[in-house]
């Protein structure tokens, strides 16, 4: 324990360290945090047009991340890039972009947009040359040691150009004297946390997903070809064959020899992100065995078991909860509808009106259909509450269409703990359930009953334990020594 | 008949002279066409920062128009412009876009985007000055005897900076020497076809709906002010509060001394446009009296009734049939799920792989749901089939997923003819189901069965018969003089 | 007088009229003018590429005009157009601006940027259609009448999409029955003021300089066709063969049965404009039967003559005075050296720092070689002082880079009276000239001495009296109705 | 000598490993070297607003860099970056700019742009957190054993993610153990050749120039604090005060306890960069002790005693050797005169017409005037002959327009060797005057005599021998390895 109140000091320091070159984070000031994305990745190996390839791979997984996109080729032992700030296809916008990224292998990344605006710097892939060559990679998850070995790294003269995590790691790989796969292999066995990454070297190319298997990572086929993505809608769109998952522990090296397979140590137990199937994949995705559609359809139907309400209608809060509100509906016997029309204009900034518009946010982006509310007892199935304030707002512009009644129910259970393994989720007393009882909650929201899943409802329905449940109940699967510094932000919530 | 014909020749001529200045109408090639766009207009009066306003009302109106956006505002009896393509959040992207629209008064418009791009030049609003000082005017629909009267007018001097049917109108209402409301009548009478149309001058707002009442237009109050709009939803994001619909036939004048009303001769029979309530406007829209979500969920229930199909699950073609499918899946005692998942992410531009993909186009939009697919027989409720080649793609990616049969129904009639009244269609012979029978559409759209609403079962669902039906049975409530030369397009299809 | 004075009146309310729907004019405020542009046009026929060759010869004139660029070509009878806000070279950026623009003929414009941002709304070439088809024009001078035609045109029932006056002329050729080159004839007969201009129709190029002949015009041979533009510098860069100038009043029509002229009724006197040799030409041009460079340094060598001074240098304000100030030193027996070096990176914006810089506005682009200037008695040789500011803040910083003693020498006359035939100036109360005395400007801008040229002067060196002198002592050769309300700018003067 | 080869053997191995990862340096092609570039600083401490201080020197020096710029400030322990391509004005454009750079310390950058884009990743200033915390740097000059540095540094782990030579020196800062003076004393102390280069901590702001003195570094006073700058011309513009130049061998550390020097090792000799006085810096500057106009001059006038010709005019390659044409002009007793009038709108890309115009690329840029041509027998003086090419099309330019005879003179002595101390040259065998005796490149120029001063000549006009001949004569003054690498361009050359 000594070393652990050691170690958080040793972090303040590397944190104030860190936070004096973040650069401009944001629009409204620098804030103290090492980003935690969710993000999304794919590689391709002797893939013709390769950059094209992974350029639809990375819009199928835009969702994933709006903040930047960037894809790096490998053409004639040269590696080539290309990475901007926005939308795939906003940064990918002309041919001659594909020109400037030759080449039968890629790896490619979007980021999440966190709120305010991240730099250039810390977009990803990173791309670096080092004593084996150049090296570029792309992360999805998070290093929960980075800032204890950054620290170290620096003490031992190690300079960061990012603060972005992946790049502990690329020293770690440099400074080991092994051969590459043996040096990899050694470097992935120090950091800890959740990673499913992709790399690639002039001549190679390199997957690989931490022993717990927090993050997806699926492998395919594509013609005479590789790819690797992080969720199978990827494969849709480019006419990909599904192959199977990159299991947890495992990495893959692909190149002219083939795939071949080392392995890292098993983890104690795997802990697989629920949230994955609660809200952050695509629906029509298949991730850790499962379609998504399917889990969440099942989800709602077992909150209509466990929780039935009283009630006219089921509506969703559109569109990560609509097959949940479905399978509610159809298993409380209750007609579904569809109760908020999502606008789906949104753009990343919007000028706000001079005069005080209530619950502008939520309006901005979802509008109540009166015919469909009004006079009713409703159900309103969300996938989960963050902060809160969404969902009050939601509620409000429902009951202002003229519902009589609001009965929330979520598919997940209270989100009381931050997710230090790459979702982005606001400091521990900014969660509404960290702070409140469901019952307080329930007024807080205004709702007239608020209901959730259990962590074993959860595990019924994937049927098997094989999940992280730290954001519920605070069980972190994989130590990590600073508590009070993580902040992070979700879309939803303002 | 004999001056029918005359004037088919010389609009001929007239075409032929308005498509010699098309300027640079689409990156491929100029265009021989007389834009006919559906669009959002939007007007204030006495709102303190009209502008602003204006422009949240237009991103509420965003869906009737993606390829331009413009606003005027009156101010210390000057009218100030801005105007731009693309998105209302691209074109006003800063405070400063707004300190150059100062004014308590203000009139907007979206324009739809046909496929290509149009010129800057055809942007609207209009905006004038004249005999009486400064105009400035924003359509949505399409008047039938332009090209006639564009004719008459150059043949008497006029010259036409633009080919937007609407600078017809403001040379007729130049050259009347009435006072302004006489001679607005007057100019009024004189058009012909569908307009909702708001104009500005210096100290008054006018809005005028067609005797047809081909496209809706709302009235409403905001604070001490008033408001016009073309769908009630985007009162909801505003905060105002709906008062009436503009009648057909109606023109009502705003200014200091308050709203009155004048009529224009009413037309035999109003014939407002079905397909504002199945297709056009956004489901939590209240327009012609109706919830648009109602409508369309009982139509989809007439579907059921009329045209059941043995199977089970009912999906949609995400966003526009949701409701109907959701409506045809209750009356038929059906599941009702989620089948393709739309993404929301599609620009403007998109760069396409240099490899074939198949159905590319439908697939960059669309992926199937496996998990509600495979194995199912399916009812695909869409709400029209224009050209085909969409449907025909989204059916093979459906039974790609493993559905075992594609049912489709449609709520709506068959699409036979043209719309000449403001919605952007292709030419005749483009039009899949002017060219097949409903059993060669099925064939060719690849699905087990296809079935659609009568015009009977239409008008039984709104309740009366004041509708125009001319795209489903050629009776066009309008007579128009040019046969040949409308080519249009619509989003969905390629 | 009676009629002038009615003029006046009717001005005003023309005026007002038109202020009123200025539009977003400046970021500041609107202003109530019709703007008043030097600016530079081109014209080919029969010339492979036209629109790139357009381009090229829009860039050697861009000096005429730094506000907007635009090209229309004609292609099939068809007119194509591309314009928009900034540098020639902003405005065509890629390959494919040129490809909507396909065609053997074109016309091109280059706008003079005042100070704030004009609207795309007034940009040139205009293209309209009318009774004879698509016509379009770019115009480089200022018709002094078209207020008053314009309020005529608007009583008869025209309307008016901008403001600039060439759309006056516009209406009058549509209004006119007869065939176009006679209602061209009338039209131009009817304007008054200054005008070169080039028009085009689908298959004819015209060409049209005022009787008076203000602004230049020449014509030229490249390849199998024509070219012509404002100044033989654009010649030079194309490989273009200088044939002659297009005489003051001439018009010249060209199509495929080759060039042929008519003439307007003959001014009284022709009435160049001096400024275009003094300042606005670039010097390589040959205009008026003058090389721009010879003209310049003879006007420098008069000005020694006339108005020596007792000093140790001579420097000029670089670049447009480089040739006089030469000159000047030649003639005087003194060393000519350069003593202000002129920054060539300002842009359209220009960030203010938040402390006071002292005379801010001449440092961003002028500053003083101390080895010059330290202990000499200077003679700053400049083209023409319009409001003094400029002038008084360059002296102070040649003063401060240790000059002992300034004598500043300007050859042309003192600017007393606002150009009304195209050059932007200030209205007649900003022009110091008007205000203060020689010997009042003389402490006013601060320098030991002060001389100017005499209008005698610059015949003498011209060569002949075929020059507008209304800048210099009112006499303006074409008459105009409307006096207090003209206001303009020119560059170096803030 | 053994080692030299060694080193050039692993030089080559690094440089390969280098190419691998050169991104897209290139629209063309990726190229084998690391950058050479000229480049301009600047530095501030304790100066309000900093970052707009900082901007306006940055636009100052513009000329030493157009192709990106980058600002780095200090606030609260904190640095904030932004950076970008393009113009100074160009990557500073709004007030909001400057909201995120608080602080009263900065440091600046501008590169210059070589032909071809290079890429972001590679602008500059570099910030990077280490063990010391945070740290940016900004660089002028070229280290020449970079290559073999890096080598090393990465056979011990480091990675890189830059081809900036620069982060050469942070990793052997980082790996030093001592206090950070004494750190940064030991690194300078390693990297060899030529570094003007500023560096920002948290608290301090650090200059530094090589002991041979290659590149100006200017040290003054603004208010109440500190600005260093390569040029004098950006104090002129923020109106600081010149105090001294930063020495030689001299590190310069400013902080709260005020200003105070450490010295490198002596050279030898010092080699002050001539280039700078010929060509590069702005004629306005004071640097190396003299003011650089009036070394331009005096150079002139040697040429003239030393190689007079039989001439009617002397003409300068504008802007460049404008100074040095007067010179030659005012010994020879020949008058000066403007014989090329230069293009100052000039942008990064320009569109080539279709056709072949010949000697395109010089008349896009020089536009002769034939007025100062015809019938004479021309001098042009310019500052050096690179490849020969530019100046090759600017005679034919100068004898189309009339000019009987050309003479060239040239104010240095033929350049022969590439420099390797930061100016961008071509290889070696581009050289002309490698290659060619100068009567053959008289010959090949097309010019009637060409002729040089001497080295000889260059150190009696700056009146002392510490500067570097290396480009002219070969003596490197400083030891580097790699011979055959080294690729850069000139503006002026094609």
């Amino acid at each position: 324990m000594k070393k652990m109140i050691q170690s958080n000091e040793d972090n303040k320091h590397a944190l104030k360290t860190q936070a004096k070159a973040c650069g401009y984070r944001s629009k409204r000031k620098c804030k103290n945090v090492i980003p935690k994305d969710e993000c999304g990745v794919v590689a391709l190996y002797n893939v013709p047009s390769a950059s094209k390839i992974a350029y639809l791979a990375l819009y199928a997984l835009q969702h994933r991340g709006q903040e930047s996109a960037g894809i790096v080729t490998s053409h004639e032992s040269r590696l080539c890039i290309k990475k901007g700030m926005g939308l795939v296809n906003e940064v990918f916008r002309e041919e001659s972009d594909f020109q400037i990224l030759p080449g039968n292998s890629a790896i490619g990344h979007v980021r999440y947009s966190t709120s305010g605006g991240t730099s250039i710097e810390n977009s990803q892939p990173l791309q670096i040359v080092y004593r084996r060559g150049s090296l570029a990679v792309a992360h999805n998850g998070n290093i929960v040691n980075a800032l204890e070995l950054r620290k170290n790294l620096e003490r031992t003269g190690a300079i960061f150009h990012t603060s972005v995590d992946t790049e502990v790691l690329l020293h770690l790989l440099a400074r080991n004297v092994g051969n590459f796969e043996d040096a990899l292999i050694s470097a992935l066995s120090i950091v800890k946390g959740a990673f499913s990454l992709v790399m690639m070297s002039e001549n190679k190319i390199i997957l690989a997903r931490d022993p717990n298997g927090f993050r997806p990572l699926i492998l395919g086929k594509l013609g005479e070809g590789w790819i690797a993505a992080s969720e199978t809608c990827a494969f849709d769109l480019v006419g990909a064959e599904f192959i199977r998952e990159v299991e947890p522990g495992e990495i893959i090296f692909i190149d002219e020899s083939g795939l071949r397979s080392r392995f890292l140590a098993p983890a104690a137990h795997q802990s697989l992100c629920l949230f994955e199937l609660i809200y952050f994949s695509r629906p029509d995705s298949f991730i850790f065995g499962n379609s998504v559609h399917e889990i969440r359809v099942k989800l709602g139907e077992k909150l209509a078991e466990t929780h039935p309400a009283d009630a006219d209608v089921v509506i969703s809060v559109p569109d990560s909860s609509n097959a949940s509100a479905l399978g509610y509906a159809k298993k409380a016997g209750l007609p579904f509808s569809f109760g908020l029309i999502r606008s789906h204009y949104i753009g990343r900034t919007f000028i706000e009106p001079d005069q005080k518009i209530r619950d502008f946010g939520a309006r901005i982006k979802y509008n109540p259909v009166a015919s469909t509310l009004k006079g009713k007892r409703v159900v309103l199935v969300d996938d989960s509450i963050v902060r809160g304030t969404t969902s009050k707002k939601i509620v409000r512009l429902i009951k202002k269409a003229g519902a009589k009644e609001v009965h929330m129910r979520i598919i997940c259970p209270p989100w009381t703990h931050p997710c230090r393994y790459g979702i982005d989720t606001p400091s521990i007393d900014q969660l509404i359930a960290h702070n409140l009882t469901v019952d307080k909650m329930k007024k807080e929201i205004g709702v007239n009953s608020l209901e959730f899943l259990s962590v074993q409802d959860l595990f019924d329905i994937t049927g098997n334990c094989s999940y992280c449940t730290a954001c519920m109940d605070g069980n972190y699967p994989v130590e990590f020594s600073d508590e009070s510094k993580i902040d992070a932000r979700r879309e939803d919530d303002e």
